[in-house]
């Protein structure tokens, strides 16, 4: 696709440079910005640079702030036992919308995954092996994705923190909510059977 | 959804803005970007504004351009008798891409559509007639979409150009090139019947 003008192809590139947008995509996206006036043009693009100098990543957890610490460590309602480990910061988002959950958070800023190279070194689990051994820290929850990716960074994390006095926990895999018996996946439902839990514990939701 | 920081709101709010964009794909794309480079992302945000302050629409098509006239406008070997009437440049693009046309362009930047509050004279109608008033113009060629905007704007177009000395003609419609006949719609399949052309035409592609 030859275009009319190098600045189009060259906004029409980087956009086409962000993961899942395509070409035509991209070009579609870029002529929108044509329409825009000037001012919102601009505006558009400071709001990425503004993002790149002034986001910091928490000292504590390695979730994203404006702060050195962020709001979720600092905030004294907090329960400062627990650190949930998540695999990205839209992670956290995802939790925090359920409102079920007030300890801290540990973002691990990856997952292990030999095939893209990346080991146990590349992710955020030093740091957290530090906090475990904090003596306030009583529990960690770990919440990665139910694939092979997840299991081997749970394992990994929990052979880690072996000798420091803390609980290990995973959250629940079962079949989800409002979904119907005969469509969940067998490994999926095998593993439900495996994991039931007392009929009472269930009456607390 | 509350995000931790606010630049990382404003860059996604902006993200967002683009169409197509959900609020989720603007955070993963936004996420995308704050693992780059700074100097990346610098030059990401760069392009777009250096796409807004220097582009420019062609004095004669209204082409995108990096000057007052585009390089199919001035380039000596396109023949300037013929007008091909477009929606928008990403038009241009596919008929340039079939290398079926050496003649010139008239991008509209839109079409008549009143449910979307665009008349007559919010699209480029009145310079496409000074266009088709110039002794060299031959011929207008309507190629817009097959669409109810599409023949209402082809419509409004031909009358405009009744007094012209100029020829009109619209681009052929009919069943697509590999197209099954019984998976043709039926209005097409019937324009493709009214629409029919002498067997020696088809002979020459």
């Amino acid at each position: 696709m030859d275009l009319p003008s190098k600045h189009l192809s060259k906004a029409v590139e980087q956009m086409g440079s962000l993961p899942g947008i395509g070409k035509r995509t991209a070009l579609r996206l870029v002529l929108h910005l044509l329409t825009q006036e000037t001012g919102e043009v601009e505006e558009f693009a400071e709001s990425f640079k503004s993002l790149i100098h002034n986001t910091k990543t928490c000292k504590n957890c390695h979730n994203i702030s404006d702060y050195e610490i962020c709001e979720i460590c600092i905030k004294p309602t907090r329960d400062k036992a627990t650190i949930c480990v998540v695999q990205d910061i839209r992670d956290i988002l995802a939790i925090e919308n359920t409102m079920q959950y007030k300890g801290l958070y540990h973002v691990l800023n990856g997952i292990i995954s030999p095939m893209d190279g990346i080991g146990p070194n590349d992710i955020n689990i030093e740091s957290l092996v530090r906090r475990a051994n904090q003596p306030e820290t009583k529990e960690i929850i770990l919440a990665l994705s139910a694939t092979m990716e997840g299991d081997t960074t749970n394992f990994f994390i929990h052979k880690k923190l072996a000798h420091c006095n803390v609980n290990t926990s995973i959250i629940a895999r079962g079949i989800g909510i409002g979904n119907e018996l005969e469509y969940t996946d067998e490994i999926t439902l095998g593993r439900s059977i495996l994991n039931r839990s007392p009929f009472e514990s269930s009456l607390k939701m």
